[in-house]
């Protein structure tokens, strides 16, 4: 049946992000919008300031930005290197690429470590570069948490350990876009400077809000140096946020389903929500292994609880086969990006989602694969509801 | 985990109705309330009371009650019955049970056919009844079109033909609560006299309104006799209805919400509808047989398309299985009614529903059947995407 045909049910809007938004948060946006210098205002600010501290973990200050995650990625550059300044950076995937694209258009001298886009960041390689950098060069090391091209994760507490190994004082910066509030993350134990973080992942929101956790030790480099910069100045929005107030009008209703949302994730529990994640994301590898396909990621230390990438046979089109599962069943798949695409799909299992939600999305790939006719066995399902009733 | 926690993702709402609401109904509903004398909300009746009839198939008056289907059952009995008349009705199953009990406490003199709750009703029995009746003491034939307890259709255009066949000049009076907008019904071609439905199945909203669509000949009897009574009286609706208005405070917002979801009927197109319903109920018997589960409706050709009842095994309990998807998956499935307490549990498959949806719902069939400890072999769930990529 044709996309512009009547679909009845719901969507299975499964890609790896923007999520499905839960109705709570939908209905919490569903408001009229209050002025944004008001006492109503200032409180709910405070409300949403406070309460998103708990989800990355931190005691310090974490700014939201009314922009996308690609606006948190720049207020992290800007506020804390100036043109000139080299960084390290690590290719896990696509979106690592692009980060480091914008640091080049900025003035940035890269580095750029390159891997497979099949794991995550090599804590030793690493090490390995920032040792050599005796005269520390380096004022940065930029990591992405989840590389959402791959669904491969980088271990930041590993790398961390490394820089204090070798008493490296660049800053570690952290990319955690698909993986706040799904996979496991500690702003402050893991010893990161600036965490970059957006709304329409974990976070059960829209997009349009994006965040930036930033240490004292960033802050201090970012109030004497960075770049020449207005709106993403961290200083400006902490002083404003003292009052409860931001420097430039604030996505009221954003806030309105943040809060909500904050609210959430701690009734489910932080760790009940990895946790979920994890079984979901165990459940959809075994499918795929089931169904005798190839998972992207190679190393199982770095599998992404947020999303599986699965690579399509030689010969057969990825994109091919997410246009057949959409118009026969209503699901949206993510697509392979720059060099993967075509060549791999991407299961999004993140956010306000639940057992037979995965099953109906791991169903959809099943038949999807047959009408595709991409060579595989069946029994993926199957094999997830034997993991999902014993786990 | 019990059932208090908090539970991520969608609810699966699998009873045979009320029914999933689309969130384009629940957005039209989600308006101020406006003046029910008014010109705007007679503009909004009309559309309304037009559009509905397209539904039922009828050129006739369709009434709207502020009521249940249950308030509709009484409307149809109110209007053309008198105390002592003689009607026949047929025991399809728990609803029918409860028409007839109303009909008794109204007080009808009801000759209630039995069935063995596993099948529709039969037109050669009706046909022998009305037969014997040459007085013509039968006023009204009652029918349950689809009837929910049990899964089983009664084939109601061979009633007609039948009640023609022997010129049985008795009122026909069909209950499609749970067949209207989900299985082909035609109010006109087969000469029903009285059909009664409600909002919260195939029509996609919440509870609250009911209908009753009536034949010339029905409305004829009704003016001329009946029951005292207020509420439920048709002739004061009409006569309002004409100008876009009803004698008492109508049921505004679902009339939002019910203009929005004809349209979307509409825009599905019935027929597509029907045959959605079809292949979906379809899919799930052929996931119950390959269960090894008996379906409780044993005549093939009153099959239902809105739901399937299942029996468990003797010695198995249904509602403890039921509370274990409900705790473990999050799903609600229809339970067995009055005489059927215990021995099935119902899958509804009707309304705002999906390939995806479906399978997430048998999944979790399927699963809970071996959390439950009831025997059965696996590879329904497989059954069912075979079916779906097949037809």
């Amino acid at each position: 049946m044709p996309v512009n045909q009547f679909q009845s049910g719901r969507h299975f809007l499964q890609i790896p992000g923007p999520t499905n938004v839960p109705d709570r948060v939908l209905r919490a946006m569903d408001k009229p919008t209050i002025d944004h210098r008001g006492p109503e205002f200032a409180a709910l600010a405070g409300r949403c300031l406070d309460g998103i501290k708990t989800i990355f973990k931190t005691q310090s200050d974490v700014i939201i930005f009314p922009a996308s995650g690609t606006g948190a990625w720049e207020a992290a550059l800007v506020n804390t290197l100036q043109s000139g300044d080299h960084v390290l950076m690590v290719e896990t995937g696509h979106f690592a690429s692009l980060w480091h694209k914008m640091a080049n258009k900025l003035g940035v001298v890269t580095e750029f470590l390159e891997t497979d886009w099949r794991s995550g960041a090599d804590p030793q390689a690493l090490a390995t570069r920032l040792f050599e950098d005796t005269t520390h060069q380096i004022k940065a090391v930029c990591v992405v948490h989840n590389e959402t091209s791959t669904g491969c994760t980088s271990p930041i507490a590993k790398i961390r350990a490394v820089m204090d190994d070798i008493n490296h004082p660049a800053l570690l910066m952290v990319d955690t876009i698909s993986s706040l509030a799904s996979i496991d993350y500690r702003h402050d134990e893991w010893g990161v400077d600036v965490t970059v973080a957006g709304s329409q992942k974990g976070l059960l929101l829209p997009p349009g809000l994006s965040f930036n956790a930033v240490s004292q030790k960033a802050l201090e480099v970012a109030r004497s140096g960075g770049m020449p910069r207005s709106y993403w100045d961290w200083d400006e929005q902490i002083q404003a946020n003292k009052n409860g107030a931001f420097p430039y009008t604030p996505a009221t209703n954003l806030l309105y389903g943040l809060e909500v949302a904050i609210e959430m994730l701690h009734e489910e529990g932080l760790d009940t929500v990895f946790a979920r994640h994890d079984r979901h994301a165990q459940t959809t590898r075994n499918a795929v292994q089931a169904w005798g396909l190839e998972i992207l990621c190679q190393n199982p230390e770095n599998y992404s609880s947020s999303l599986t990438a699965v690579v399509v046979p030689d010969g057969h089109d990825a994109d091919a086969f997410r246009e057949i599962v959409l118009k026969n069943f209503n699901m949206s798949l993510g697509n392979g990006l720059a060099k993967l695409a075509g060549k791999v799909f991407r299961i999004g299992h993140l956010g306000d989602f639940n057992d037979l939600m995965l099953l109906g999305t791991l169903s959809g790939v099943e038949m999807g694969l047959s009408l595709a006719g991409i060579p595989h066995q069946r029994g993926g399902v199957e094999t997830a509801m034997q993991t999902l009733t014993k786990s």
